[in-house]
């Protein structure tokens, strides 16, 4: 089977630049597979290239390499990586992309600098680190060689701090953490989070964002009228506000980072 | 021959919808070749999205599969489904999507629902069927399973609405049914329609479109000054407005649904 | 091993053009392998288009053949072309989007017109020769077809007038010739340029842009603040002029054209 290279970064589609990486690819690697997984994360939005990794990286084959490079750092001293979690290889800057990826893998994640020249393309930019570095090594990655030929070990892993949902014994606190191309709004409440907390109460849960309040937890965006409010478990398995065929940041003016709160309207069915 | 899997829809890219459909077609069908035809839809129309299928979807090679997701009523009982034309095969909602296609295709056009789970993801979300429904089945049909093997037969296939031209028998009326990025504007006549009108006095014909005035059927751009308008029978077999370096939907102000006309300006060259 | 073509265009990626042409490729060598170079090139712009080539094509592997269409004269006389290095075979219209990777070449560079009809898509339209012209080029160069099949040799290859650096003895004066998504702008001068006219000094040098001065040549954006701007010998190997964690193009209000000067800002450290 052949190896699938994915990539992920924030140079966008208007230069050369993720081309540029394709060709370094097949030079290296030409039986690879090379897959867009998107290059439209914000300049240096080190959490919105982590989370489009997060959100999909799951539902590729076992044995895709990640090659993510958003990286502001560039030509400083932080590292260049490679990594495992047993089922995936990933390449990225250490900056805390890859955080959500590994704090999911636990104690089966593993991490190696990339510090061997040979593994490189010769005279690396100081610039532009996705041609000279991370293309070449997610390149010899799926040629199968070994993470520790890139370097050694790395220590001090850099992990991606998310806010984290607040509970009062009363409310719970989320923030939006995501907001998709259609204004979709994505929290840091996963699914697990809701049913805990509401157990399975949640149609008469009530959210309050914006000087806005949603009441239930809907399945589909066609449970309330046009151009209205909802909230429901994303496709992401954490807790959405939508507007059916409307933009929930622009008609709520959310931004990430906004926060939100979840009740149960009536104290009495609460537990 | 590696099977070709076309991707169509209105995801965008800044997200990672499109690429995570990727992921699950290669998971599922490994030696498939995935193709983008277009992601940048304009969320939810389902107009523009069949328009760029149809004008397209003729120059791939045959067996190809087309896996076509506008769909704004994810998560309603709209149905999913699988469909061939003899030449190709097709996945999409049933919403007027391949309208067209099916259209052209007449009574070679078979439509199954996608009803059976075992053909998609395991739990299908309510929000993402690109991932869940549709890029499963066009993976499945890569590797050779049989409409029939996905539900039963569609008995109320959608088809697409497209304003029809109007020939009051001295003038022609038709609408601007598609604006592309260069600003030209693709509308309702074909060329059959305007050769079978006007027979092959074209150079004499005038079009009125925002109280201006276009003289003649053009073949290229050049044969107009630079900023000045013109009419040609553009590469989708339609008659276009153009203008030679410019945009035409922005200096004739016009959108989807304008309704301009044709006359002969010296009615007695009319038949 | 696989041939793979690059496509590079200016027709976004808002239609079903590019998706179009990778079908005519498919359908000609199925087992071709098409990678996007850019496709976000302004709409006619050459020497854009020229650069995104130039930059980056010598970072694929030697067969590779590259389908540019960059083509504002689409439908007159200008001639399509065919050309080789060498390394790489080139398909695009004769405009000048060819021309640096031409000059490169020297004395290596051969050129053919593409007038071979059955190399085209039968009744080739005015307006879309990316479909029905180039796409089958490259596919047919890529089945092993000789340049000479497509035409006769070219004898009147437009080259691409780039602004020359000026050097009057005392100050050299450049110009800003592309803008990247990051707003980066990357001059008309080289590093050979540089060096050969202010040796190893370079920490020393100050460029003039806008009525801002920029002191030394850096290595990375970190030598500088958050927000101040910097020169550095960039990834293209050319001058460029960035603001760290900022957009250059915007702060320093500098376009494509925008002039500017280095100096010795003491002049008797000047030679």
């Amino acid at each position: 089977m052949k190896k699938v290279v994915v990539l992920l970064t924030d140079f966008g589609l208007e230069d050369w630049f993720v081309g540029t990486m394709k060709g370094v690819i097949k030079g290296i690697a030409p039986a690879v597979e090379i897959i867009d997984l998107c290059h439209q994360v914000a300049p240096g939005d080190i959490q919105g290239g982590a989370l489009t990794l997060f959100f999909s990286y799951s539902y590729f084959p076992q044995g895709t390499i990640f090659c993510c490079v958003v990286d502001p750092g560039v030509g400083t001293d932080r590292e260049a990586i490679v990594a495992t979690d047993g089922n995936y290889r990933y390449v990225a800057p250490n900056n805390g992309l890859l955080g959500p990826v590994a704090a999911r893998a636990g104690s089966s994640w593993r991490c190696h600098k990339i510090e061997n020249p040979e593994l490189m393309l010769p005279h690396p930019s100081q610039t532009f680190h996705g041609r000279d570095i991370f293309a070449p090594a997610a390149a010899h990655l799926a040629k199968g060689v070994a993470l520790t030929k890139f370097g050694k070990p790395l220590r001090n892993f850099i992990s991606l701090q998310l806010p984290a949902p607040h509970w009062d014994g009363r409310r719970l606190t989320g923030k939006i953490i995501y907001i998709d191309r259609f204004g979709n709004l994505i929290t840091n409440l996963s699914a697990e989070e809701i049913f805990t907390r509401f157990k399975k109460a949640t149609h008469n849960i009530a959210l309050k964002i914006s000087g806005i309040q949603i009441k239930g937890l809907k399945r589909t965006y066609k449970e309330v009228r046009r151009g209205e409010p909802l909230m429901y478990i994303g496709s992401s398995g954490y807790l959405e506000i939508g507007i059916n065929q409307g933009n929930a940041a622009r008609q709520l003016t959310a931004q990430i980072g906004t926060s939100f709160y979840l009740t149960f309207p009536d104290q009495r069915r609460g537990k």
